[in-house]
């Protein structure tokens, strides 16, 4: 076998089931952002299709042959075909365990009940997709027990968005950042000074919105030539490869954060897809090294950059030009107003400081969930009894408490806690580059973000899925993930502008 | 065998066909609509890919051993069962006669045509898009030989857009229809009358014509929970089963009539396509009869309806609504302002009249160019002699002459004849429309087009492909195709228009 002859014809296969996927992503993308209501049921089916002729290529004799044949070369192999092989070798097994017919029906009732979640989002009616969410879950379950499980049935899951994240080192985490998120906030409570935000709402027209948030990802670096905005109910990004990357926000003509924080959030997981390596095209790789990996992009533009002093001094002067109301603000008010703390119930629209305890309610529940020792039915007290508990605000409707995320209603359990993650991710990698450039900040101001995309794209972005995020964050800041950067970033980030201590 | 088994086995396996042609058919709309410019070349490859599966699916032994197994039965099916299998058994025939490789590599360049096409239209520049064309042409020519041929190679592209058209017959219905609009045209020419057209030109606002076009969509019998509007450069129609029909359209802010109403005849193409019974999902069957029938609905709703003065009458009405400069237009004024006839250089703005000119110009060079009598070298000075010599026009750069049309870029050669017979079988219909309703059109005064969309409906949409474009006719008029029904309706529109005669 000449080694080089079958790693290309690996990478064929692989492109061939790339054009697949892309093809399927599509098909979602377009679900969400164009669909003619009637059409849902027939759309569901294409999705059925196309994921059950993906099933087939990943779990063909043909990819057993290829890691069967390609294995023992490993130790001639480049750094990219070693971990195209792993990759490959890892989707195989885990795929495989699930019978073609049940996946396929999975996905089929998960398309189906993104449609019923967002009905039951309008109608803010939790009954509406109550019978689907049950069905999910229950796949969910038997997908486990295909998988199998070692201590905590939950472990399965995390580990498919961040491998070898258990829950028992999430614990610890999550342990570590609630304290310090409330630490944080108690100070806060504590604050005699109170800051202002009212000018944030009003009525800021969307053409207008729209405008300004396709300046602001042009400013971050975010490639229109190669990508897309438009508008679906949740925010979110997809893409097909790395020249088509589409993102996703909703405007709210009532206030003006929402769609611009959103519109940030996104084009930071648009510039993470958008840079990756050409070279990492049919390998596999071509994809971020986790989900708490691209959260730590996309948060990293929205907060970390998006609501510092810096950015704000430079978006405040070009809002000016697009809303009146902005004129007599200045950068303290501005920059205060864009940080304001406030325990709230929407996770999307939290504050900084306090979205890690939404994103840990989250983990909360679901580890419950998928353990069975709570069942859907209870599902909506718990989460209101949550909020109310570490949040202290309840819900008027179903559609700003438990049905205000869509990721339960496509399966995405072990999802939640990549955001919380990715603020730590984050937060550890700016302390690095901050040590390595320290004036990059001040070029923010003038709304210069080349040096910061620039240092994120050679140290995050081009590698794509070559690296595990371990090994990643360890390159990059010679540590591995440590909660303590992302609270003292929010200490001297929040005891400075509530002053406090 | 269980006939009953056999036929619902087939149907799941053609269903599975229809899922991939749905997937494939939304890349393409995607690629008219919304893809990013840098993403051109890797959604080719999913194009390639895709239709390569599809090939596979429709040339497959399985599918040789359906038609063998099954056509012992023929007389114990159903109609639509009998259709079914004779409409896969011509598929299979005529897809089988290319090799897989070539078909994928002609789709792969089709695409990359296209791409190059809408940029060469950008720069008026024909040469861009000649070397694609080139090569669209010799694949062309090459697969004629794989098809065979009988007397005119062209004849094996008319059959696949109307079964059984030959260049014989369209040669004897083009003279018929090319000396009928000669001699209307002279009378116009001798007429003393002379028509205004000038407030159709201004300065109409984007937005509120595409509030028009969907208002007028609406009362036509689009259905937009089953359907969309966008915006390319060149209009067209697509359509994911019956419950997703997708139009496009193309705003001018400096006039009036164009988006309006080409998405009124994509809009009769868009009706046909929502009105085809759901009982012909999965039997190939779910489709215009013929590429000449979709046209006979799309250019009925665009001029026999929509240029007719009952619905001007309304669409006056309606339009003063949303544009001032209609303020003191009076019926006759617009009636006449929208059947201005006058020679000219785009096909899809000509006047009802002249439009026949565009379509037998186009015919012409065709026939030439695929029987090689002539090169894509000549192309462009032919085409330019022609709407010289028959319409006594010349284009002032490419995009407004040889780069008008699309449809060369994706090899649709032999399509163009459809355009012209769908205006012969959309007047011999309303010949017997009005015959068997006769009352019809005084309620289009009103904005009341349920009954003629009913009509239509039951005699031509609902029976997707069931029927020949022949066998259609006939049924609904009593004879088959004869050109005197168009000629006539000319003669009488524009005679009375222009006070001749």
């Amino acid at each position: 076998m000449e080694l080089k002859n079958k790693i290309d014809e690996l990478k064929n296969y692989l492109g061939q089931y790339e054009k697949l996927v892309q093809a399927l992503g599509l098909v979602y993308w377009d679900m969400r952002t164009n669909l003619p209501s009637k059409a849902g049921e027939s759309r569901s089916k294409v999705v059925e299709y196309l994921s059950g002729e993906g099933f087939k290529l990943i779990t063909s004799d043909k990819v057993s042959e290829f890691i069967t044949d390609l294995k023992p070369y490993v130790n001639e192999m480049s750094l990219i075909e070693k971990r195209m092989l792993e990759e490959l070798e890892r989707n195989y097994n885990e795929t495989k365990k699930i019978p073609e017919e049940k996946y396929v029906a999975y996905v089929g009732l998960c398309s189906n009940s993104e449609l019923a979640w967002e009905k039951a989002k309008d109608a803010k009616d939790f009954e509406i997709f109550k019978p689907y969410l049950e069905k999910v879950v229950e796949f969910q379950k038997e997908f486990i027990e295909y998988w199998g499980y070692d201590k905590d049935k939950y472990d399965t899951l995390l580990d498919k968005y961040e491998l070898g994240l258990t829950t028992e080192k999430l614990d610890n985490i999550f342990l570590e950042l609630r304290d310090g998120i409330i630490e944080v906030l108690n100070k806060i409570k504590e604050s005699k000074k109170t800051l202002n935000r009212d000018f944030l709402y009003g009525k800021f027209d969307a053409d207008k919105q729209k405008e300004l948030s396709l300046y602001i990802l042009d400013k971050i670096g975010f490639d229109m030539e190669a990508g897309r905005l438009d508008v679906s109910v949740h925010p979110f990004t997809t893409n097909f490869g790395n020249k088509d990357v589409r993102l996703t926000t909703n405007y709210h003509e009532d206030e003006f954060t929402s769609a611009l924080f959103s519109t940030i959030h996104e084009g930071g997981h648009g510039i993470y897809e958008q840079n990756i390596s050409d070279e990492l095209e049919s390998t596999g790789l071509q994809g971020g090294a986790s989900m708490a990996i691209h959260e730590s992009q996309s948060r990293f533009y929205e907060n970390i950059l998006g609501r510092s002093k810096e950015f704000c001094s430079y978006l405040l002067s070009v809002a000016k030009d697009y809303f009146e109301d902005f004129k007599n603000v200045t950068l303290d008010e501005f920059y205060e107003a864009m940080n304001y703390v406030e325990p709230s119930l929407i996770r999307t629209e939290a504050d900084e400081l306090t979205y890690g305890l939404h994103v840990i309610i989250r983990y909360e529940i679901e580890k419950e969930l998928i353990n069975g020792r709570i069942s859907v039915d209870n599902l909506k007290d718990l989460w209101n009894k949550k909020y109310k508990e570490y949040l202290g605000v309840e819900p008027r409707d179903d559609s700003e408490g438990i049905l205000q995320d869509m990721h339960w209603s496509d399966g995405s359990f072990g999802y939640f806690p990549s955001y919380a993650l990715g603020n730590l991710y984050g937060a550890q990698m700016f302390n690095t580059l901050l040590k390595e450039k320290p004036d990059v900040m001040e070029k923010v101001k003038k709304g210069n973000l080349t040096e910061i995309t620039k240092w994120l794209n050679e140290k995050v972005h081009v590698h794509g899925a070559i690296y595990t995020p371990e090994e990643l964050i360890k390159q990059i800041t010679g540590e591995g993930l440590n909660p303590k950067y992302f609270i003292d970033y929010l200490k001297n980030k929040y005891y400075k502008i509530y002053d406090v201590e």
